[in-house]
């Protein structure tokens, strides 16, 4: 439960910073290089599918996509305006 | 960039393992608890979006949602087929 304990120690801090705000990770480990990687397609269906829940501007994300060898990590980094 | 380490560390270690994997991770940061919470639908759409790229059974999928004071992390483990 690694990860969830960083996005806990994340959340303590940001009460000061107070900015709502939805971060969507996606990492795929495939076994083969050579196989295909959907990540960029995920991408823009995800982003379309935060569209349908939040009126955000394009440039309130920012989208970060690190590939090694065998794994695609896509980095979706949303500011929500406040209600 | 604490989470890209995550990852990348335990991309390293499962070769070992040999599964294809995908996950998602959700964090949504509220600024007040009493704003509307739309990740169980995100969720939904979400699992709706991966089904169009890769074929999964339902006990592939493993979902978690953890939920504390002003934040909101959904966690989607996906065991992939291998091709």
């Amino acid at each position: 439960m690694g990860i969830l304990n960083y996005f806990r120690s994340r959340d303590k801090g940001s009460a000061s910073i107070a900015k709502e705000r939805l971060q969507i990770v996606v990492a795929h480990e495939r076994l083969q290089r050579n196989q295909p990687d959907f990540i960029p397609q995920l991408k823009r269906e995800i982003l379309d599918v935060i569209a349908k829940y939040v009126q955000v501007d394009q440039e309130d994300i920012s989208v970060s996509l690190d590939k090694s060898e065998n794994c695609s990590i896509l980095e979706l980094n949303v500011t929500l305006p406040s209600a």
